[in-house]
């Protein structure tokens, strides 16, 4: 069995135009009814603020297929940890038996996170974006908005996040990174109405989007909720926008954004909204006007996870990188 | 994160009191409340006849809980492989943090599985039992037989299996290591009408032990099932039991023996049906008659993964075994 580490896997798998274009295969993979991506399992460690997921897909004809573990723990800034951890393993699909250990401690998943983001944009988004804004000043709202940039020319970003200076270093950072102007906002609102593409990447509980800031030509991008609890955009925002888009429909009914509008009753029901391998795969149309208002919903799926383990693994493979460790069998069983 | 490998395993947790006391202790958590355990996640791979479940249950008060993946691929004697892999992980509660990987090809979950069936047998065959049979001639038939004897001094084993040379194999095997006379039959029907307790260790789909066979005193543990598909007892077997126990209901209601009877309708509800970790916490009895026929349903459970995956790691960093590998955060996730 092959091991490779976080920083091995940092330094050949980026954010860019391949990875984007393994994702969005992925899409379309899953759309077309060649993957099969059982329900997300979940152990939830409430005495320690903490919850663990593990998502998993199978690609019909790979030769291996992902399972990802991967771990929320909101209280370990107390224990100066990052909150998120977990690893990737690569099974054969031919015999079953595991064939790499990916240790990368979520970076993948950042990757695969924020490059569905760009797959996103790509399609949903109006050819021309001036403003991008952000909500969230975290690693997903860097990491989204450099996605977006792979498929957007945009001038100015705006942030809003609840830290002031969180949303301040964030400003910086991306200003210089990017190149471009970087305005803290101080509000979601201001954040909302005066840009043209919007990611949301936060774990807000509470809905943080208003659907009386909506505007036409408006699109936006709502990664943060996973999970039951969770809510970024008020339900109403799903009924008033043109096209309502899910990375699956069926997590997104009972983990995003679609879970809320679904329950509220507001949206009575979800025959009207696309999944995005849908689009991409080209049997749905994403933007056709550049004044409709879009929406995506993304809880971040399985087939992502097969298909940048998969990537990496070639990456890493074609360099002769990776760690051998011996999983052999040490007696024949009968 | 530490790294044992299956030799390192085999060596240090074996099927004896110890890791069946860990079961059994398992049984009594789960029954208490003080476990959370998600339903199995499974992936199906038909195009090989595979299928690999994953399996986690977290233990509230222990610092690590384990993700348990194991294969089978019925398929890989072509490629002469063994058709069950796997492996084990352990992650801090406190942190999600990865701490151990076990590489124990599915080692673990047979040391376990045969674990639970000695718990079984403790608790429900009567204290005096001549005759011991089993249906298969496998590594369950094998390790099965070496739990009751852990628990039950018997003198004769019988065997059917379907292959008549394997049943030879097995017959001569178990009569050296068990120093008993050890005896092939040439069917389940032969098994069953002369033995005490019966354990069925097969994957069939069809039922292979019927209800007119039972006699009073006969205790039959069927560990074979754990899909909707698999089946090795009559519904009506069920029927007639004085005592029907489960490792999980939830579980064998949906995989187990306990599916069919309730499918079928001839068993009306579960009502009736006792959970294991009710016997070994004292809640409920165990074989109270010398001549009750009592059944156990044995699908497997991720809170015994947990168990014997925390026992392995305790027996191993106690000898200061394990190879230790890098997972350490490469950079500061904002």
């Amino acid at each position: 069995m092959l091991v490779f580490t976080e920083q091995e896997l940092q330094k050949f798998v980026k954010l860019n135009g391949d990875s984007v274009a393994v994702i969005e295969e992925a899409f379309t993979v899953l759309a077309s009814g060649n993957a099969i991506m059982p329900p997300i399992m979940r152990v939830d460690i409430d005495d320690h603020n903490g919850e663990v997921d593990i998502k998993s897909a199978y690609v019909k004809g790979k030769d291996m297929f992902a399972i990802k573990v991967s771990s929320g723990f909101f209280d370990n800034y107390k224990l100066g940890l990052p909150s998120g951890s977990g690893l990737m393993m690569l099974i054969s699909t031919q015999t079953g038996i595991p064939q790499a250990l990916l240790l990368d401690n979520g970076y993948l998943t950042e990757v695969r996170t924020a490059a569905a983001g760009a797959v996103v944009a790509k399609h949903l988004a109006r050819d021309k974006v001036e403003t991008v804004g952000v909500i969230g000043a975290g690693s997903q709202a860097r990491l989204q908005i450099k996605a977006v940039a792979l498929v957007r020319n945009f001038s100015k970003l705006l942030v809003y996040a609840r830290s002031a200076e969180r949303a301040r270093n964030y400003a910086e950072e991306m200003a210089a990174q990017l190149n471009i102007e970087v305005q803290v906002m101080e509000s979601a609102e201001q954040v909302v109405r005066n840009s043209d593409l919007v990611v949301t990447t936060t774990p807000a509980k509470e809905p943080l989007v208003k659907a009386e800031w909506l505007h036409p030509g408006l699109h936006i991008t709502a990664m943060g909720s996973d999970a039951e609890s969770k809510q970024e955009l008020e339900a109403e925002v799903l009924v008033i926008a043109d096209k309502v888009v899910c990375d699956t429909k069926a997590q997104c009914a009972r983990l995003g954004e679609l879970h809320h509008a679904l329950e509220s009753g507001l949206l009575k029901d979800d025959t009207a909204v696309i999944e995005l391998g849908d689009i991409t795969s080209g049997r749905a149309r994403g933007r056709d006007d550049d004044r409709q208002i879009t929406i995506c919903d993304l809880t971040g799926t399985g087939v992502q996870d097969t298909a940048i383990a998969l990537f990496a693994h070639k990456e890493m493979t074609e360099r002769n990188i990776g760690m051998e460790i011996g999983n052999n069998q040490a007696f024949s069983k009968n």
